[in-house]
C-alpha cells in the first residue's frame, strides 16, 4: 500500500487511504479538470468513504486505454469492489474500450450531450480540446489577467492601477493575493490587491495611492483569532503575528472600511472561490 | 439590446451575440464554477450558435428563486426562446422551486447523486459548499503552493527553491507564469519559474542558481512566430519583440534544454490546461 508521500500525492491522493476505501478514476480524452471538479463536489457529498482519486488525462488512443482498464482491473483487486469512473469523453470509440471495464460509469458528456443536441437542433461536434483551446478573446484575457494580479500582488506597483478591473484591500494575510489570482484565472478580471498596514492605521486613512480609485476597492476582513493563526505560520511567536496585533489592525482596518463607504466581506469561513463569486456578483451590482 | 462593454461582460458574456442566441444560466446554491465549468465545455461541442451566459450563484432562498425565475421569463420573452439552466443545487426544495420556469433544466447533481448513493450504498450529505471548503489539508496546500509561485515567479527569488515541486524554465514570454500559477492552484504544486535570458545564452549554459535543482526543471518551448506576436503586444517594434531575436533565443534555449536533459513541452498550440496537467503527467512518470 502506498504511503502518502509527497511525490506519490501527486499521483494518487491518499487522503484517507484505507484498505476499506473506494477508488476513483478521473478519465478523459482531455485535460480531465472538468471531470475531477464535478468528482470532487459530487464526492464530498459522500461522508467517511475513504476516497483514493487517480487521474487518466489524454486518453485518446486505443493504447492508452488498455493501460486504463488495465489499472481498473489491478484497483478493482486491491480494493475488493469495482472502482467509480468520472469521466468525460468526446471520443466515442475509446469511450466503449473503456466501458468494457467493470466499474461504475459516470460520463459528464454522454448524459448532457443528448439532450442538448435535442433542444438545439443540431449534432455536437464531438470534438476533443475544444473547451480550453488557446484561441478566442476570453483565453487571451484570462492570461493578461494573471499578469496583471501578479504585477500588481500586495502593492507591489501603483501603476496602471486605472486599468483595474478590482482592488482587494485588507489587512496582511487576509487572504488578497490568493483571491486576485483566482479572479484573474477564473473569470479573466484584473485584480490588484493592496495592503492595509500599521502606517495606514497610524494616520487612519486611505493609502494615497488608492484614493483615486475608491470605486474600485473591495475590503477582505477576517476574524483576529484565525489572521493569528496564519501569521503564526509565517513568522512564529512575532509582534506581527500576535493575537492583540491582529485585534487592533482587524478592528482599524474594518473601521477605515466602513468610514470610507467600502463594501467588504468577512472571509473567516469561506473560501477562496466564494469571495471571488461574491466579488464579482458584488460588481454586477455597481455596474 | 447590451453592448459588449467591459462592465456588461462581467454580467452576461455577450461573445457573440446575435437576437438568435440562446441564454445559459448557471445556477448553483454554491459558488455554480462546477456548473459553469463544465457548462462552458458542453457548449463548446456546439458551433454557430450564439450562447449568452449569465451567472446566478449562491440561490439558496425561495426568494433568490424567485429572482431567477422572473430572469427566465425576462430571457424567454426576449429571446424567443426558452433558456437552458446548467445547475448543481444540493436544496431539493429550492430546486424544485426553480423547475417550474420554462427552460431545459440539466442539473449535474441530480443525475450523478443517485447512481452514486445506489453504488456506495450511503446517502449523500445533500449540504452545499462542501466541494470548496477551506478545511482540509488540500485547500491550505493550495493557498501555500500560491503564495510560493508568486515569490517565485520569474526568477524573482532563489530562496527556497529547494522546496519547489517544479521549476519551469524558457524564454521570455512563453508561458512560464500562468503555468506555474494554475499549477498551484488546481493541483496545489509549489512551481517556480526562471527565465533563460540572452546572457544564459552567451555563456551557453543554465544559469547556476538552477544547477543543484536538474531533476526538477521542465522546459517551456514556442514557435518564435508565436512568441514574436505575444512580444510585440508587450513592446512593440523593439529588438526584443523582433522575428529573428525570437528565433535566435528559441533555438538557444531547445538546444540548451536537449543538452542538458531537460524534458521540455512545445505550448504553441496548447493552453495552461493542457501544459499543466501533462507536467503533472511528467512528473508521475519520474516518481
Amino acid at each position: 500500500m502506498d504511503k502518502p508521500t509527497k511525490k506519490s500525492a501527486l499521483h494518487e491522493q491518499p487522503d484517507r487511504i484505507k484498505p476499506s476505501g473506494r477508488t476513483i478514476f478521473f478519465v478523459s480524452d482531455g485535460t480531465g479538470i472538468t471531470a475531477e471538479t464535478l468528482g470532487k463536489g459530487l464526492l464530498s457529498q459522500f461522508e467517511g468513504i475513504n476516497f483514493r482519486q487517480m487521474r487518466f488525462p489524454f486518453v485518446d488512443s486505443p493504447e492508452k486505454a488498455v493501460d486504463c482498464l488495465s489499472r481498473m482491473r489491478e484497483v478493482r483487486e486491491r480494493d475488493g469492489i469495482r472502482p467509480l469512473v468520472i469521466m468525460t469523453m468526446m471520443n466515442t470509440q475509446i469511450s466503449a474500450m473503456l466501458r468494457q471495464g467493470d466499474a461504475l460509469f459516470l460520463d459528464l458528456f454522454e448524459v448532457f450531450i443528448a439532450p442538448l443536441e435535442k433542444e438545439l437542433g443540431v449534432r455536437s461536434a464531438h470534438t476533443v480540446g475544444r473547451s480550453h483551446g488557446q484561441a478566442g478573446r476570453e483565453y487571451t484575457n484570462r492570461i493578461a489577467a494573471m499578469s496583471f494580479a501578479i504585477a500588481h500582488d500586495d502593492g507591489v506597483s501603483d501603476a496602471d492601477l486605472k486599468n483595474a478591473d478590482v482592488i482587494l484591500v485588507g489587512v496582511s494575510r487576509c487572504g488578497k493575493t490568493p483571491t486576485s489570482m483566482y479572479l484573474a484565472m477564473q473569470f479573466g478580471l484584473r485584480a490588484a490587491n493592496y495592503p492595509l498596514i500599521p502606517e495606514d492605521f497610524e494616520r487612519d486613512r486611505l493609502p494615497d495611492t488608492l484614493l483615486p480609485f475608491r470605486d474600485k476597492l473591495f475590503g477582505l476582513t477576517i476574524a483576529p483569532e484565525k489572521l493569528h493563526l496564519i501569521r503564526q505560520e509565517r513568522r512564529p511567536s512575532s509582534n506581527y503575528a500576535a493575537i492583540d496585533t491582529c485585534r487592533r489592525e482587524v478592528s482599524a482596518a474594518e473601521g477605515m472600511m466602513r468610514r470610507e463607504g467600502i463594501k467588504w466581506f468577512d472571509v473567516t469561513s469561506r473560501s477562496i472561490e466564494e469571495i471571488a463569486v461574491q466579488i464579482i456578483q458584488a460588481i454586477n451590482n455597481k455596474a
